[in-house]
């Protein structure tokens, strides 16, 4: 019914993801027959590296140019990672009128705003549904909603979210567990991408970029990874009636955009806190409050390599690139002014004014305690027991000058543990 | 970023969707400022009748060939309901070469082929996001997408489930409830469309019909509403691990298609069995196991509305319609031939020897028993008690025979009860 088109494609990467795509062009489906896509060029590492999918070896080519400087080819597929020079081979091939299609999150959350413009400048499509394979689904829905969300809320890294599962499971702390993942490959050797936030940081810029037309610096966000939760917590969470996730916030009042990524208790039975193992997922409120949850695989081979075929078509469909007008209006919230409800973890004497003390401290700073748990004594060190409380509403600032405070307190050893918690949207 | 355009607009009908529509229209929005849309007239019923939203008197009309026949206005917005008129004014307003945009999935659950088939012929534009606004977000993933799905189970009206919501909450049977339901709106004078399963029905056909380009007939489809669901039932199924929701089910495989709209027992915990009140969700998985979950409100103001918006922004945008090759050589399975697990409450009497009988007629029929649950004794008639058996795998043929037989034993009074139970995918 649509008209067939021929795509010509140069490839950039054969690593996973770009064999799955090597592979599924190669399947034949009834429903794609109208449109042909033909791979004229893979530009690899290493032109004798051991292959997942059988590739001629007259495709191959450790030369960029062989694809930027062929005419022929109308479309780029750039999946092989990492920043340079994957950003500058994005950028020429719009430059020269091609069309590009990229798996790239790590680049366009440094660089959408300038690859965005580049495309527009070039009337190119720019498919990113690689990005954010877990979220991309809905993103044509931001564009083209006459709402702008209001809040998000999202999981969006698969390693922390098994890691954290596991050790829920296990009842065992972060580190055995990170190495774990690291043994069935669930988390690389140089895991911080992953266990410190950028991964998560990155999907969420590139979600903003393409809902607002604003892509926040990766470096003015607040980012705080997993490393610091223990299986202790997981448990006192749990008995609080809420479960600990990595979680990226995004909350946008007029012209003000709040945007962070940290661990948060997120109340269970619902939505995103009952995610297990690698899942990602959403959850959306626009201005009206008409609210939306999804959940997907946030990685894997065939749902990165369904993405790029999406696009792929989309392509083929002769789509022209959607992207909302940029709003350089918008702020970003300083962290220090947001306001959350706080789980909050000291390591206390086990004596009596104790919580007296800690909780005159909070009074003094406008924080105001909705909950205590105070727990048996524990191993180490002898005499200190682990004070839980979850508090109000409370603004970020006056929560940190406090527990700087209370960590000077006689009677508190060790750094005391901030976790914020935030309410689910579905 | 996007050139602007001017599209003018003929709406059918102004009701609470059609007075949404209006209400949007008029508040200006940064992101769409380079769209206009002009609403040149309105079709109404009744030209006197109280507007929730003010619409200058000379915008309304009775007469449909004041947007049929008006060449100024390229694109007609049908949210009158109902199948006639309103299927004539779409393939109409179609030939005459004007994009459609419905929220008609009544008319769609009919016509669908018919329908696309006119829109492609006249190269118009079709959009039917807000006839499945619970789920369209996943509609062009599905089209575009490299893989078939496999499997799609969905909770689709939202009258049901609020009334199983409620009748687990309050512990009260279906008809209080029912009426509960209407005094506060969320169920029809009439309230047959939704609790009988229509409703889910129509939501179904197109979804499938978008997705493999083939609506099948409604009447083909199994139907059963939710009338006979007690109290009770939803007690049991709790004891078991179970939530009863009225569910969706579609399974392709190969060129063979199963679709059936009935309750269903889904295990308690995740996905779709978690959905409260009257939330809409689904969840699917293509053929190489990517799964995906995606819940959303399944009606309202503002939710349709806004998925109409979205297509008159595509209209704007010189969107193509997108529509699968239909698969015309997809066969529709029958009841009797599907394979389910399945949830049977009998009212047996209160003695020696029952459970052997039952089960005597259940092996027979190669219905294997997975577990049973005897209660003690009923209320009413007195000496019967209910007796409930979960069964393992079986064909729907042999259960129906079999319950036959075993409604002819003398210790079994009245109509037995049969749910089917359901794997949840996510």
């Amino acid at each position: 019914m649509m008209k067939g088109k021929v795509v010509h494609l140069g490839l950039f990467g054969l690593g996973m993801v770009g064999g799955g795509i090597v592979e599924l062009l190669s399947r034949k489906k009834g429903k794609k027959d109208h449109h042909k896509f033909i791979l004229e060029k893979i530009v690899v590492k290493h032109l004798d590296k051991e292959r997942s999918v059988p590739v001629p070896s007259h495709l191959l080519t450790t030369d960029p140019r062989e694809i930027l400087a062929n005419p022929e080819i109308d479309t780029v597929v750039e999946v092989m990672g990492g920043i340079s020079p994957a950003k500058e081979i994005i950028l020429e091939a719009l430059k020269r009128g091609k069309n590009v299609i990229t798996a790239n999150k790590a680049v366009l959350a440094r660089a959408g705003s300038e690859i965005f413009k580049q495309a527009l400048d070039s009337d190119c499509y720019l498919g990113v549904r690689a990005s954010n394979i877990a979220t991309y689904r809905l993103i044509e829905s931001l564009i083209f909603s006459p709402f702008q969300f209001e809040k998000l809320i999202g999981v969006f890294n698969g390693t922390c979210n098994y890691i954290l599962t596991e050790m829920e499971k296990r009842g065992e702390d972060f580190s055995p567990i990170l190495k774990k993942a690291q043994e069935i490959g669930y988390a690389e050797q140089n895991p911080s991408d992953d266990i410190d936030g950028y991964d998560t940081a990155h999907k969420l810029i590139v979600l903003l970029g393409l809902a607002l037309g604003y892509f926040p610096p990766l470096d003015s966000l607040f980012m705080e990874g997993i490393r610091r939760i223990s299986h202790q917590d997981i448990l006192f969470a749990k008995e609080l009636g809420y479960r600990i996730k990595l979680l990226a916030v995004a909350r946008r009042e007029d012209n003000e955009l709040e945007a962070r990524i940290h661990p948060a208790l997120l109340p269970w039975g619902r939505g995103l806190a009952g995610l297990d193992g690698i899942e990602n997922g959403i959850e959306l409120r626009d201005e009206v409050g008409v609210e939306i949850g999804m959940q997907a695989p946030g990685a894997g081979k065939y749902p990165t390599a369904t993405a790029i075929l999406e696009d792929l078509v989309s392509v083929a469909q002769g789509r022209k690139l959607i992207y909302p007008q940029p709003k350089r209006y918008l702020t970003l919230k300083r962290m220090g002014q947001i306001k959350t409800k706080y789980y909050l973890r000291f390591n206390a004497l086990d004596e009596a004014g104790v919580l007296a003390k800690i909780s005159g401290v909070l009074g003094d700073h406008n924080i105001s305690i909705k909950s205590v748990l105070q727990k048996g004594e524990n191993k180490k060190p002898p005499g200190v027991v682990p004070v839980i409380m979850l508090t109000h509403q409370a603004k970020e600032d006056d929560i940190q000058s406090a527990l700087r405070k209370i960590d000077n307190l006689r009677v508190v050893k060790g750094k005391s543990l901030l976790i914020r918690v935030e309410q689910g949207i579905l």
